[in-house]
């Protein structure tokens, strides 16, 4: 039995990296000419068939959208998911989901496994480690040869496509403006590491919000966290060490530990600590009290990337003008925000 | 450009449903003998490829295992997915995922779709409409035409093929066994409607516990929801007109609206009514107080599929020899529950 080889194999064969090998097989200077020719003659040798063989067959339609997603179990991107079916089916095209797990290799790996022939176009939310690097070879690849791709929320500068973003900035303005209009004086931000592009943006805004109400930027009232997985022990630490009367959480994971652990030392919301968090999912609906939140309108952001894919790939659209549609976000005020008096 | 006739479209053209396309396709005899030959005569005409066609290229293999879950913003699901992309990933293969929407004919589009060649085996959670229809010839038609399945979840005896279930009905009395042992007496229960083989399971394990412990079993105490977007009202009226001590939600979302009603109330938790939810999802972590739950273990459910799948597969499990995986539930005592005095 002969089996299809792999980005992956040659990759362990060779004793590279799987970027490395993509690269080498689109003849990109990036890579070694020696390098480059050992890997051409591996894939030649075993009859490794490249992506743009089924790129290239541009009249086979096979009616599916291949969505590439960083996590699963993750609110935000299964209600963009949702969102992309619901546009997708209503216009006759199947959806396949597959993830990234945030890691570089697996986008690489799913997005050659798509394009040989299972998809007509990708919508994608590039992976944590894939920001970090900034190697988009893969994506400018894919567009080059004539597979349109719309990236929503995690997009990146460099790569020219269609692209559907929130208003993250202005989004967070608004919200911390809506906690000084309540009387709160002193906002701490629970944020993420820098090199994730929304939460980047997220922190400029809250930055932007305490400049222009005269406040001091206090850095000690702003904490980056890696992962939402640990972020306990640091929120506990800010509630040790500072005194504030007001949380900006860029996820509903933080806000919603902000808010259990400020219930824990007996503090009562919103009276003692005001909370909002972006993201509007089941934590901040289910949550008592019932949390204010930054509506992300993550259905509204997929159907809106459906609508931009599905217009490229009957032409509705001209290939080579490309759009960047920003989603508003809206404030839903529920109970862990005081009323402005 | 000539595009692939669907199943969708012959069903459209001829003005019968998608299963009867399938199935007099199939050549079934469920389907009148002339309806049967107008749609065969169809297809030939517009040279439609059926499944089975790319099913016998058996040599074939793409390394990819499909996976259609009901719904996609579901924490369940989605933590099950994780799972079956770690144990897939680790042995070589990848995971594409589709939705069916609970609906009985996206799952038979979906499963054409991913059976025409791009993938290798299906791990299939069943559709609310396909457990209450009980049409199951489009799983059976994958399993005869030598299409590896594996069910999880909400499964069915009228299909042979490899199983991972929980202990539903096990679980639940051990966690109202729970509930009875720190001192309930009245103990309502949150449950679906019982064409959900799940529920109807857990609903099974309820009854068996309180009658086990001597208590009379209280129909009013029982609610069957349909939709887990609507259980607030049916959960206010159940604490308006009865009188009760604990609540048992068969799952996660029934379990924290019950408990954010008692709050609402000024009911204290647990000293005026304990809480246990089935599912350890994320609602139950970040709830303050944070949940009792039964914790079904999605990731190991979903380990154990892909387990079970590539074994099959890689054929060092018999084609013809099935089994059913119990993966024990375990109960996770956190604050929504009295201790045991």
């Amino acid at each position: 039995m002969r089996r299809k080889l792999t980005l992956k194999q040659i990759a362990k064969e060779m004793d590279v990296s799987i970027a490395t090998v993509s690269k080498a097989l689109r003849d990109s200077s990036d890579i070694g000419l020696e390098t480059r020719e050992k890997i051409q003659a591996f894939a030649k040798l075993y009859n490794y068939k490249p992506n743009n063989i089924a790129l290239s067959l541009k009249n086979r339609k096979t009616k599916n959208i291949g969505v590439i997603i960083p996590e699963i179990v993750h609110h935000f991107f299964t209600t963009v998911v949702s969102g992309v079916e619901r546009v997708a089916n209503k216009r006759g095209y199947n959806v396949i989901v597959c993830l990234s797990d945030e890691s570089f290799d697996k986008e690489v790996i799913n997005m050659e496994m798509l394009a040989s022939g299972s998809i007509d176009g990708f919508i994608m939310s590039l992976s944590k480690e894939t920001q970090a690097k900034k190697d988009f070879h893969h994506l400018k690849e894919a567009i080059n040869q004539g597979m349109p791709l719309v990236l929503f929320d995690r997009v990146a500068e460099e790569i020219y496509c269609d692209k559907v973003v929130i208003d993250d900035a202005q989004g967070t303005y608004r919200a911390v403006n809506h906690l000084i209009d309540t009387g709160c004086k002193r906002i701490a931000l629970i944020t993420t590491v820098d090199y994730v592009s929304v939460g980047k943006l997220r922190t400029q805004g809250y930055l932007n919000a305490i400049e222009d109400a005269g406040f001091e930027i206090d850095e000690n009232l702003i904490i980056k966290i890696e992962d939402t997985e640990d972020c306990e022990e640091p929120i506990r630490n800010l509630f040790e060490t500072q005194e504030f009367d007001a949380i900006f959480g860029v996820n509903e994971t933080f806000a919603v530990s902000a808010m259990r652990e400020a219930q824990v030392r007996g503090l009562k919301i919103p009276e003692d600590v005001s909370v909002i968090g972006f993201t509007d999912g089941i934590l901040s609906k289910y949550s008592y009290p019932r949390m204010s939140t930054i509506n992300q309108h993550g259905v509204e952001m997929g159907e809106k990337a459906a609508e931009m894919l599905i217009d490229k790939l009957e032409e509705v659209e001209e290939d080579e003008y490309y759009r960047t549609e920003v989603v508003k976000s809206s404030l839903t005020i529920r109970e862990s925000t005081k009323k402005i008096s």
